[in-house]
């Protein structure tokens, strides 16, 4: 990657009127140079870090920033995997963390207000005491933000029933480049008044607006919760036993794959004796009939001549998807390291995931790669990652190149190119293949709400 | 309303290469001046009605009258509530309704593709046969489009289950102001990847493209059907069952509230003796289970003294119905003409729905109007018209103050000035009230996307 920051002129900070702090220091500029995938060579350090207090000290920097032409770059828990939050011209990252309450939770609503810096696991823990929880949390969700969430429109296993995070906000309060704070959307459920803002907002990874506050919808916590695992003797069984679980209707809560490679992963990283096999994780919400809703399941999984299929409540129920959550901390275990970079997160048609998942296989063998798959197959979301030596130059070629061709499967089958991590820097180069002349649109758009172009340049929309 | 149409040079429209057809007719240019609820002294002749019957027809008119600053309207069953059809500033009324496939359906990805002329109940129709439907279907959909429903974000009964009409489009094909074709969205079940333009048009009325085709999603006919009608003492029991219902997690297909007034209305109507009391109407879908939902329902309005909660399924269900189907017909049979004009559409968060009820009583006594309310209470949206008499100035007079003091109290109780029906013409003048300076991005989008402001102009955006 060619960018470097040009040392900015960042004094103005002093004089601006702040709740938060400023710091210059080296040690919040460096943490603050990267994202949790940001290659450290790829890392570029902001020349100031404020950590604003408030929705009027977002303003004052934004617009301070936007006079000066000073970008400006936000930055929470940084567990993004696209390099969102590297400051990649320079200038100043704002650190929303302190802007962490949640304001005020509605029962009687089934909404709550909270500051983008509420890490997700945080407020489930806040709304469970009145029986509700924030469904389409993603599998990050005890380490990132709301605000990073709705920075990429964020979604996990639960998506497959609830949604992506973005279907869950009602109402935004955003601060624009200029400094003005705007208000979108509405509580209500439903709107048809004016542009949906906050749809366009969501998914815009900082680029449009920094968001400040959010009202998000939220559900009872569901009386019946089980969940499992199937074993399926190959893997077109196992993806398209998926895939008819899901056109046919199930009514699953999440509905995850991962294949005997991932399966052999995990068997390294836990000592576990799982059968290498390809595997279905299943999980069920309901206030009741949970058992009706299983036994549909299984019935279309044994047309796919499911192995074995278990499913318990409680702790049971995580014993069998503990491999699921192992894998990609088993990725470091075989190879330090290799889990890093931009994992893969295409998504397809559900009815191209069988041949999504072959083409993954298939690539492996093309460019002689261990690349184990797995993930939110519901959804025809998939992530992989090439699990391979990072010193070796060769490997590292075709790697890359394997993930390029991965992608143009992807868009072949109708895909997109990231389900749920948001295209960051690292997926730019695809926006102009997979949109086509719509990019010009969202430039136009970046252009009339960003016209000093301060707010997280460089990532998002290519330099074309 | 001021709005006069100047008339606009559109003999270069004869030079153009269409499938489709260009109409001068004085009867074309009749049919095409306003929409359902537009007064006969709001209508605005088009200058020419253009018939596309492709991609390549709307592109070529949009390019052309763009350079030339001639105003293009879209037009299809012109069942517009908010007169968002009516070319005020004269101009092409482009009349989709020759586009009017469903050109493929997807039944292993529960998806379809169709053109914006398709009626709603045509598209449920062609898709049943694959044991599938469109769920968010308004109530107006036997005689409206797609491309209508998806130019307001409509929805319906079904939105407290399903959601509205634009969480179910996937992807957009537009024909933006200049004539360029883009495509927006994807196939996939989800996606990160760019700023969401999909959503960002849904709602836009026209005035940012003109959508040619859609993906939208499709979901299984459940099961299990059944459905009734719930009596109860007091308005405020009516309303807080339906609140409690709804907060507690019953899971209704539908749920729907008519005060005692509309109950009045219907007997007149269709000559029923059903108790002049506050009613919810309900729908349950399932796959199985049904009637422990519907025993929990049972209880929920139990606890709110219902006097008499009756299911069934078929057409016992239909029949138990009817009042609320009957409510729009039956104010045109009390005093012809009296359903016109803009009903209220305002939606408010489901817990100040009681409050929003009661206000319309009050407000009907303190302006001494007949206001029958009803309407999608289980997503806080209500409808309601003044029953009076049209050639009664006074009486226009207090339905105006009225209706205007009843966006008011909605906006007070957090809710918006349309759940549904859009902007149009109607609701302008409340827009900045219930957006404020988000108004100001909304413009801006506008100027960018259609810089000669071709496209619909007056609707939406008011002028300032």
């Amino acid at each position: 990657m060619s960018h470097g920051a040009t040392e900015r002129d960042v004094g103005f900070l002093a004089d601006l009127d702040l709740d938060g702090e400023v710091s210059r220091g080296e040690s919040d500029r460096g943490t603050h140079a990267g994202g949790y995938a940001t290659a450290p060579d790829e890392e570029v350090p902001p020349d100031a870090v404020v950590f604003p207090e408030s929705t009027a000290d977002v303003s004052t920097v934004l617009a301070a920033a936007d006079e000066r032409g000073v970008p400006v770059t936000p930055y929470a828990a940084g567990t993004s995997l696209e390099s969102h939050v590297t400051p990649i011209d320079g200038g100043i990252s704002l650190d929303l963390t302190r802007m962490d309450s949640v304001l005020e939770v509605r029962p009687d609503d089934l909404t709550v207000d909270v500051e983008p810096g509420v890490i997700g696991t945080d407020l489930n823990e806040r709304v469970a005491r009145h029986g509700l929880t924030f469904p389409p949390l993603p599998s990050s969700g005890a380490i990132s933000t709301i605000g990073g969430m709705i920075a990429t429109d964020a979604s996990g296993m639960g998506t497959v029933k609830y949604g992506e995070v973005g279907d869950w906000v009602r109402k935004l309060e955003v601060v624009m480049a200029d400094g003005t704070v705007v208000e979108t959307g509405t509580r209500a459920a439903k709107t048809s008044s004016g542009y949906n803002l906050t749809a366009l907002l969501v998914g815009s990874e900082g680029t449009l607006g920094v968001v400040t506050r959010a009202t998000l919808g939220l559900a009872g916590i569901p009386q019946q919760i089980r969940g499992g695992r199937a074993v399926f003797p190959t893997l077109d069984d196992a993806t398209a036993a998926v895939r008819d679980a899901v056109t046919s209707g199930v009514d699953v809560a999440k509905i995850e794959l991962m294949d005997a490679d991932s399966a052999a992963l995990v068997n390294n990283y836990s000592g576990t004796e799982l059968p290498e096999r390809p595997m279905a994780f299943v999980e069920f919400h309901a206030d009741h009939g949970v058992e009706e809703e299983i036994a549909f399941c299984e019935a279309v999984f044994a047309a796919h001549d499911v192995e074995s299929f278990e499913v318990g409540e409680g702790d049971e129920m995580d014993e069998l998807w503990t491999a699921r959550k192992d894998i990609t901390y088993a990725a470091d275990e075989w190879l330090p390291g290799a889990s890093m970079g931009h994992p893969g997160d295409v998504t397809v048609p559900i009815s191209n995931y069988p041949a999504m998942i072959r083409d993954v296989k298939e690539v492996a063998d093309e460019y002689d790669l261990f690349i184990p798959a797995f993930g939110h197959a519901g959804d025809g979301n998939l992530h992989y990652f090439a699990v391979y030596d990072h010193e070796d130059p060769d490997a590292v070629d075709r790697a890359e190149r394997a993930y390029a061709e991965l992608v143009d499967r992807a868009l072949e089958l109708d895909g997109t190119v990231t389900g749920e991590h948001g295209i960051g820097v690292g997926k730019q180069q695809y926006l102009r293949r997979e949109h086509g002349a719509a990019v010009d649109v969202m430039r136009s758009i970046k252009d009339a709400l960003d016209p000093n172009g301060t707010l997280n340049p460089g990532k998002v929309l290519p330099e074309e």
